[in-house]
């Protein structure tokens, strides 16, 4: 009799694991891990990594992150025909489920894997398990690629752009408002900053056949000192998004020659935020299999995932998953059957490729 | 023996007389006040206001506020040879020095006089002293011209501008910062706004041969979601100071059709303070004398004054006293002999004018 996949995934839901509530579900994955003969479990803090040691030429890192966003009145899970409902159905319990099943399933896998369920993926990047791991035992995340599943409707999202912010500060002289010609308004020279930032056009390259995006978003802005006073200081602070054929360094000079036009000698640049981009790597035979095997779409990644704490260590991968992403972190979000049978399937071929 | 006038400012430097901590020097005031013949005397709170009752055909108020702004390591008085320096001594503790000598000295003045001593004027206009008692016993300020010793430098300073504050919240559609295109960015709309504002060009008005100069300012602004959000909602604040052949009214249309080209239908204006500008109302006979006698230069005033709650009261009135209004609120603040003196020849030649 098969497991039914959506019942598991059901299950998965009901142990709830907001982000740094995770000892709970990190047990419940150890133990059923630890049940599997041939895997050898390391917990650290609550993450858990589990490895086949079969000599296998090629080792695969299929991974997930155990933790979800806040409930939003869904942390019961509910089945409803072919769909299962609740917090976390698609980022990414579904996920889980399916390589908890195969962890057991799959004795003979022609590739070495190793399963890693890490923890904190959902907050602040300096708070992620898979940097806990890194920092405790690197050697337990050595793979040939990774493949991470997080909610991409089945298809492989590749690479991912990279995410840099940065903090403008624009100078002035404080005067009275009464006689403002006494003094420079700091705000006002915001004015050509945000038309030049509007008026920035994306680049849109296409690398290993993936099409990116770039963004330049001012996403907060404050100045003002008091209500008489020309104020001498506004910020802005900026994010920007960057294809994968630049690195931080490059994209850090981009954006400074942007804004050269509106900078003046005692203005501010400052990159306060970075997480690199990371390229498609979809050239790896394994992941080039994966993809005819499944007939799997290929998409870019336009934001920034995970998939790039991999690259940034010379490991080529990707995301691939089932669930709509668009519903994740919304009182919607659910999996259906259709979709979570068919990253199964997409994982079979993986562990059994010849 | 003349009485030594920075003697007399020292004093009343000594008495500390922050905002809101009134009450010490309105017992003195009122108690020197109270020793001189032919006056009556009210107190209203920390406000005092004595009145000659001669039946003269005309009333001058002169007027003066007892409070200051918080010290600056500069609340106990130093005279140094015809200089009197210290916290208050330009606003203005010289001109109520003069105010209290004449009080008692000027026995049978050719106007009946109200001496005014009023509180809170360096804070907010809802707590003026002049305005409490305008609540509580408006007759005590009726009067023909009104008189004002802040600190102009021996000049008239002549109506005044109004002063508008108006909070602008542009409004957009949030979207996730790796899809921009599916949001409107709020921010990024202000540059528009600021680029005309900061090319506003300010009227400059003649009126009554005083020149005027509006301003068009911003003087706060904030926006902002989180990191990874196209921004739905940006605020600027605005300060408007407009010359006095406008209203209110007026002054808030001109504004608003300046805006219309940047603003949109879900976009807020909204008009959070007024000052109305008084006009230099120096027709007045008693005025033009004051002015003629004492070979008086005339400016007219950027900023808001309380001139304009006399001017609003139908009292033509204007700000005339001793020392350097940019030297008020500093720690270097000092008014010198010369300046005080020149203030009591002109306050005399307005209570014996023929």
């Amino acid at each position: 009799m098969t497991t039914d996949l959506l019942v598991k995934t059901a299950e998965l839901i009901d142990v709830a694991s907001v982000s740094y509530q995770e000892a709970v579900i990190a047990e419940l994955i150890e133990a059923r891990l630890k049940a599997v003969p041939g895997l050898t479990v390391d917990r650290v803090g609550d993450n858990v990594v589990a490895r086949t040691d079969l000599g296998r030429p090629r080792r695969v890192l299929i991974g997930g992150h155990s933790d979800t966003v806040p409930p939003n009145n869904n942390e019961v899970a509910r089945i409803d025909g072919d769909v299962v409902w609740g917090l976390g159905a698609a980022d990414m319990k579904a996920a889980l489920a399916v390589m908890l099943e195969l962890a057991a399933s799959v004795a003979e896998p022609t590739v070495d894997v190793t399963w890693l369920f890490y923890a904190r993926e959902e907050v602040r990047i300096a708070d992620s398990g898979l940097r806990e791991i890194f920092d405790a035992r690197p050697d337990l995340l050595a793979a040939d690629v990774a493949l991470l599943g997080e909610p991409t409707g089945g298809a492989v999202e590749a690479g991912c752009q990279g995410s840099m912010r940065a903090v403008v500060t624009l100078t002035g002289a404080r005067a009275h408002t009464a006689r403002p010609w006494m003094g420079v308004n700091a705000i006002h020279r915001l004015g050509s900053l945000l038309r030049l930032v509007e008026a920035y056009e994306p680049r849109t390259p296409v690398i290993d056949g993936c099409q990116y995006r770039e963004s330049l978003q001012a996403v907060a802005v404050t100045g003002g000192v008091a209500g008489n006073v020309v104020p001498d200081r506004a910020e802005v602070t900026l994010g920007y998004r960057y294809a994968p054929d630049r690195n931080g360094a490059a994209a850090e000079s981009a954006l400074r020659e942007l804004l050269l036009p509106v900078l003046g000698n005692d203005d501010h640049f400052e990159v306060t935020e970075h997480a690199p981009a990371a390229s498609p790597g979809l050239g790896h035979p394994l992941l080039q299999q994966l993809i005819k095997d499944n007939n799997l779409e290929i998409k870019s990644k336009l934001g920034w995932t995970d998939v790039a704490f991999f690259a940034e260590r010379g490991i080529p991968a990707a995301n691939c998953g089932p669930g709509d992403s668009t519903l994740a972190h919304t009182a919607e979000e659910r999996v259906d059957r259709a979709s979570v049978e068919a990253y199964r399937r997409c994982l079979e071929t993986l562990l059994t490729a010849d």
